[in-house]
C-alpha cells in the first residue's frame, strides 16, 4: 500500500454505501462495490448517476477525474487492494461482526476500516475482530456524496493515529469530520433526529400536524437557521449583547413546563405508520422518488451555493477545498 | 378602519416585536411601536437597520416605499388606528392579560390581536378579556423580518373568519402562515426546538460535545436537509420507492433503543450554564452580536436566494411574493 493507492471498498452498496461509492468516485477513487442485493448496481449507477449531476456543482475549480467504479462478486475482491473499507451493511451487529470476519481475512492490516453504523459503538464493532485497531465509526449523512458532516468515533481498540489519517482523508473528498470525543449510542447527531423524530410521532398520532405542516414547520423557519448557524449560535445571536447565560435564564425555565408527554415514546401501530405513509403520499406523491432526489440535491447545490458566497459553514468549507484542489492541480502541473 | 388602513401596533419591541416592526414597516406599513424599557428605541433602530440591509435582497422586483416608524408613549397612542396590534412582552401570563386589558380599552375591536407567544395557548390568552374574538396567537421565528414560518393559533372564543384575514395580511408581508389545528403548549415548531434544546443541554453536560461540536453537526449535515425539505420528506427520499411505510419499519424500532436518559430533563445548574456561556464564547466570542446578526442574517438571504433559484419551499414563496408585488405594482400604475 503506497499514499497514492486510492482505492475503497464499499461493502453494501444501499443508500448509505452507495452515496459513499459516488462520493470516492467523483474525488477519483477507484471504487470496489460488494452488495449481494439483486438489484444493487442498477440501483447504485442511478445514485452516481445523480451525484455527476450535483456535486462538481458545488465546486468552482476543476474536480479530479472520476476514478473507477467496479461491482464485484465477494468481500475479498472488494477489499484486497483497499486502503479505506467503509462498511455499510444493515443495522444488526451480528450481520456487522461477520463481515468484519469477512473483510478482515483479506483486507491490509493498515486499512481503515470505517463504519457507517448510525446506532452501535466502535468498541461494541471491534468485539471479536481479528484487527480490532482499523475499525472505527465514519458515519456519514445522506446524501452521502453532497453533505459534509461525518462522525468519526473511535474504539477502545482503535489505533492511535489512525483518527488522524482518517479525518485527512476525509477532508480530501471534501467533507468535514468531526471526531466524537466520547463512544455514546448514536453518536451526537442522530440524537437529535431521534429526538425530533418523537416529537414528530407524537404530533401526527394526536392529530395536531400532518406530516406536510411538520415539514413547513421546520423548512420555513428554524430549518434555515440550523442550515448555517445550528442551534446554540443561532441562539446566542438570539440572545443578543446579554449573552448566553442570561439567554438560558430566560428560555431554560421552559424546560420545566408541563411537556412531559413529550418524553414518552409513542408506540409505532399498523394505524400510526399508515397515517404517516398517507400523509407523505398526499404531501409529495406526484414526485417519483428520484425526482424528489434530484429536488433535493438541487436545493442542498443551491443552498450550500449561496453559503460559498457568505463564506461560512458548508460554504467555507467547499471554498477551502476548491483552494486545496487547485492548489494541488497546480503542483500536480 | 379601511382595507388601505395599514397600521400596526406593536407591543413590546425586543428581539421580536422589533422584528415584526421592520418586517411591517419594510412592506409599507406605519408602525407604532410601545416599549417602556430604556433602550428600545435604540435597539430597535439598529434592528431595522440590519432589517433594510438584509430583507429588499430577497426580492427580484421592486419593493414597497416603506412606512413610517414612530416610538409612542402608551398604548392607548400605539393601538388606537391600528388595525393589526402584535403584542411581544414577556412570556407570563398575568403580564399579557394586563396588557390585553390595556389594549382593548382603546383598540378598534375589528383590529386582529396577534400574540407573539412560544409557549401560551390562545384559549389561556383569552381568559378574562374583553373581546376575546380578536385575540389568537401569531407565532414568528428570529429574525422575524427574514424568517417566513409564522405559526397562526385559534383559541376558542376566536372570531369565524378573522383568522383567514389574518393568514391574508400576513401572506402579503411575504410570510408563511401555518394554521394551527390545535391548541397545544409551544404550538409545533418549539416543541421541536424544545426537544433538541434538552439533547443539546445534556450533550454538554455529560462532556460528549461542545456548543461549537453540536453546531456543526447540525449545520455540516440535518440542518441543510431541513432548510429546504424538512424532516419527514427528507426521510421519504431517504427510504425511496419502497416507501415511508418500509422506512418506518427500518427506523422506527431505534425508538425502543435504550436512549431513555435522552427523555429525562437536565437541571439547570449554574455548572452547566456557565459551561455553555463558556463554550459559546470560544466559539464566536470574536463577533458581537451585531455582527453574527449580519452574518447570519446574510446566510439566510443567501440560502433563500438559492431556493429561489430552485422555486422550492422558502424559495417558492418568495418568487410568488415577488409576482404578487409586481402585480399589484401592474394594477397601481
Amino acid at each position: 500500500m503506497s499514499a497514492t493507492n486510492k482505492t475503497v471498498a464499499v461493502i453494501g452498496g444501499g443508500v448509505i454505501g452507495g452515496g459513499w461509492a459516488a462520493r470516492f468516485l467523483l474525488n477519483g477513487w477507484q471504487v470496489k462495490v460488494y452488495d449481494p442485493a439483486e438489484n444493487a448496481e442498477a440501483a447504485l449507477n442511478e445514485m452516481v448517476a445523480n451525484a455527476r449531476r450535483s456535486l462538481p456543482r458545488l465546486s468552482d475549480v476543476q474536480v479530479p477525474a472520476e476514478g473507477e467504479l467496479t461491482f464485484v462478486a465477494s468481500v475479498e475482491e472488494a477489499v484486497t487492494d483497499a486502503t479505506w473499507i467503509q462498511e455499510s451493511v444493515p443495522e444488526r451487529l451480528d450481520i456487522k461482526h461477520a463481515v468484519y470476519r469477512d473483510i478482515q481475512q483479506h483486507a491490509l492490516t493498515d486499512a481503515i476500516l470505517g463504519s457507517s453504523t448510525s446506532g452501535y459503538k466502535p468498541t461494541q464493532l471491534q468485539e471479536g475482530a481479528t484487527h480490532p485497531g482499523q475499525i472505527m465509526v465514519c458515519h456519514p449523512f445522506n446524501p452521502v456524496y453532497l453533505l459534509p458532516l461525518i462522525e468519526v468515533v473511535a474504539g477502545q481498540q482503535t489505533e492511535a493515529g489512525l483518527v488522524d489519517r482518517a479525518c485527512d482523508i476525509l477532508s480530501e473528498l471534501g467533507m468535514k469530520p468531526l471526531k466524537v470525543r466520547k463512544e455514546i449510542d448514536a453518536h451526537i447527531a442522530d440524537r437529535f433526529l431521534e429526538a425530533v423524530w418523537r416529537e414528530g410521532l407524537w404530533m401526527i398520532k394526536d392529530g395536531i400536524a400532518t406530516t406536510e405542516e411538520i415539514d413547513d414547520a421546520i423548512r420555513y423557519g428554524f430549518g434555515l437557521r440550523w442550515g448555517q448557524m445550528g442551534l446554540f449560535e443561532t441562539y446566542r445571536v438570539a440572545g443578543g449583547e446579554a449573552g448566553m447565560a442570561h439567554f438560558i435564564a430566560q428560555f431554560g425555565p421552559c424546560l420545566e413546563w408541563p411537556w412531559t408527554k413529550l418524553m414518552d415514546v409513542p408506540e409505532l401501530t399498523e394505524e400510526l405508520i399508515k397515517t404517516i405513509a398517507d400523509q407523505s403520499d398526499a404531501q409529495s406523491g406526484e414526485y417519483s422518488i428520484r425526482e424528489l432526489e434530484r429536488i433535493r440535491d438541487d436545493n442542498l447545490v443551491a443552498m450550500m451555493r449561496g453559503l460559498k458566497e457568505t463564506n461560512w459553514g458548508a460554504g467555507e468549507l467547499l471554498n477551502q477545498h476548491d483552494k486545496r484542489l487547485s492548489a494541488k492541480q497546480s503542483a500536480d502541473n
